[in-house]
């Protein structure tokens, strides 16, 4: 029977701590340089989609359905192959969806930025001529969603994950209180970090929503929509279906991509809505642009055919990363197990493990990981302004080392976290 | 000898202008459709850059110069190879240039969205916080440079262009004046449409320029900087170089793709400018896009090896190009010659024949083409607000279609033109 560290007396504590600091020293002196900062693949997960690089043989394969020369000026809104493709992905019609380039990061930007400038369908001045514009940030959550409204001056709003999704308690009262409040940002599907998959009353809590500002928009990015690493898929409902059901299909933004499909950097990035909002964003974006780029858009298309494709293709994926994911969570069963000085999920898809250190220990276990040559993303990252209240939500990343590197990394986590967690109650 | 319309009486014209409808009718009745509007490869021009489909052997030969997986993300400013590269191409270092996405047009709408929202660098504050923002705009010029303007509520102020580039007198006089004109727009080498090449002079005193407003940019969109039509290019004055020796180096965006080179929509974008103006760029940037496409860098670099590479394949778009230039040419030549109703350049390069009507005529021309199943750039277009105010000017593209249709096209073209040109003079 372990004990836990907050039922240990001072001095049993000091002893563990001094035997942690052994334990970290020796680690440390190996001079290791690991990365689990970001939620990239590895190179043998790269390697799958490589024969993506063949399916053109010659012009005439770069040829779409309805006759475009994939290789000329044209289509903005993607070919109907592509669109035919992801919107069957995305459980969108064609004239539901527009195919972008390499990042939905970037068509995610773009629609809070245009709507800065333009605002969205329906809004009665842009965003940017609003005194005050504020988004709902369910966190933990995703920094980059933060870190775009951050440079535009929106203000966040915390609300807090709970296990079926963001609390919706919150979402509902504050969007119907507060007319300056115009969007919220959400993960639905193995959330960035935790993993959490919105039930089904979440989602139809989403679409029933009555925001006091008629140009409220969900910003729904299903970043990790087909991206599972147990015998099936998850799956949520449909929330532009549920949306038309409440009459409220405009009031949701959808994004994917296959950064972590094909290729992060080079795959195809994807947004859907209502005709509505396809048409409003469609007229702006051509000011921006004549079109993506459609060679990749169809080269997908060719690779993958179909969803089952897709499908066939995530298998692979899964077979690469469910054993990194066992390793990460048998290695906290095993090192930390009922320590008491952590809590972690237990994702069912994802590029996430998720993790809640003690109140406070959170910068403190990724500063040792640093000094021993493990880099994690940094710790608050994850909330607001990078301000983790409680400074205890670590995001760890198990997908691009390999599993030997990933063992080490794991060990010095491990290890960091308990001499962070043994100075923290020897402090108090 | 040809008798000018102008000196012709009521009567030669009316037997003029009856002659010049039968055999437009005789056109019109063969029920053509071509389109001449914008400035479009043809798909032999295409055919000539398939090898690069074929540049990846393996995953290692995916892997950038300085060990980059060119298939993961990271990279936001591009991978060294390609900076090297295009900064050879536009004459600048590696530190001064961006390499972006598939489009050109992007970055520059995303550098004038960015100096609207947050500023450049150098700014007092962002340009949509300003009471009013004006851009320069020479014309005639690219549509798609003051759509962007007008999109953000930029005012255009028509420049007007001369044998060696824009009216800099009006221009140096304007800045110095007006602290609202925050920019102005430029196609230095084979000017979109009229195919002028800036003079050293010319160049010189944009570098030299004392714009009122302290964050006033020069946006030089080089797209044409290696699209040559003759025995050999012409050359310009580096911006960059010349802004450096004014101490102004902070002034000049510039940009360029291969658009033209390799695939419209499935090519590689660049900017370039001072290290500062990079700087505050990237930063941004960063928000909005976590790397640009870099398997589509290496592709191009890996196919184009270096300069000599890259004019060596634009020998082959010019053997395309230069007889669909002089058979427009040879037309006017004939078919208009010394009838008094037009005026046109001879362009050493670029993608179009800029042509003058009498006033009062573009329009008329573009309508009674299309009627008879020709699509020209709609007249007005190469004018800020679309609005030519001679009625004057037409772009002509002559890339798109094969020499056999193109003739086609200039015979309805020239005839559409004498019809409209002997309306005219008749209402007189």
């Amino acid at each position: 029977m372990v004990m836990k560290l907050t039922e240990m007396s001072k001095e049993q504590l000091s002893a563990f701590k001094a035997e942690c600091e052994k334990e970290y020293e020796a680690y440390k002196a190996k001079g290791m340089k690991l990365d689990m900062s970001r939620g990239k693949p590895g190179a043998d997960q790269l390697d799958i989609a490589m024969p993506m690089f063949d399916v053109f043989t010659n012009s005439a394969s770069m040829i779409a359905d309805d006759g475009t020369d994939c290789r000329n000026y044209g289509m903005l809104t993607g070919i109907p192959d592509a669109k035919k493709l992801f919107g069957e992905l995305l459980g969108v019609g064609t004239d539901e969806i527009i195919i972008g380039g390499n990042s939905s990061l970037s068509l995610m930007y773009d629609t809070v930025a245009r709507a800065v400038t333009h605002g969205v369908y329906g809004s009665e001045k842009p965003w940017g001529k609003c005194e005050k514009v504020k988004f709902l940030c369910p966190a933990p959550g995703y920094d980059r969603h933060f870190a775009i409204c951050e440079t535009f001056g929106i203000e966040m709003i915390t609300v807090p994950m709970k296990n079926d999704g963001p609390d919706m308690d919150m979402v509902e009262k504050l969007v119907a209180e507060d007319e300056a409040i115009k969007g919220i940002w959400c993960v639905p599907l193995y959330s960035n970090p935790d993993g959490i998959v919105y039930s089904d009353e979440t989602v139809r809590r989403f679409a029933n929503l009555s925001p006091k500002a008629k140009d409220f928009r969900i910003f729904w990015d299903n970043a990790y929509c087909v991206h599972y690493l147990k015998d099936a898929p998850d799956r949520i409902l449909n929330i532009l279906d549920e949306c038309k059901k409440t009459g409220k299909e405009d009031m949701v933004f959808i994004f994917a991509s296959t950064s972590k499909i094909s290729f992060p950097g080079a795959g195809v990035a994807v947004m859907a809505g209502s005709v509505n909002n396809i048409n409003q964003i469609a007229a702006l974006m051509g000011i921006q642009c004549i079109s993506y780029d459609k060679i990749n858009q169809l080269r997908h298309v060719k690779y993958f055919k179909d969803m089952d494709g897709i499908m066939a293709h995530m298998a692979k994926h899964k077979a690469i990363l469910a054993p990194k994911f066992n390793m990460v969570l048998d290695m906290l069963d095993k090192e930390i197990g009922e320590l008491g000085i952590l809590e972690w999920n237990k994702p069912n898809g994802g590029y996430f493990v998720s993790v809640n250190t003690l109140d406070g220990c959170a910068k403190r276990t990724v500063q040792l990981c640093k000094e021993a040559g493990v880099v994690l993303t940094g710790a608050g990252a994850t909330f607001p302004y990078g301000k983790d209240p409680a400074d205890k939500n670590i995001r760890i990343a198990p997908t691009y080392p390999p599993v030997s590197e990933l063992e080490q990394a794991m060990n010095i986590f491990c290890i960091s976290l308990k001499l962070a967690s043994a100075e923290k109650l020897l402090e108090a």
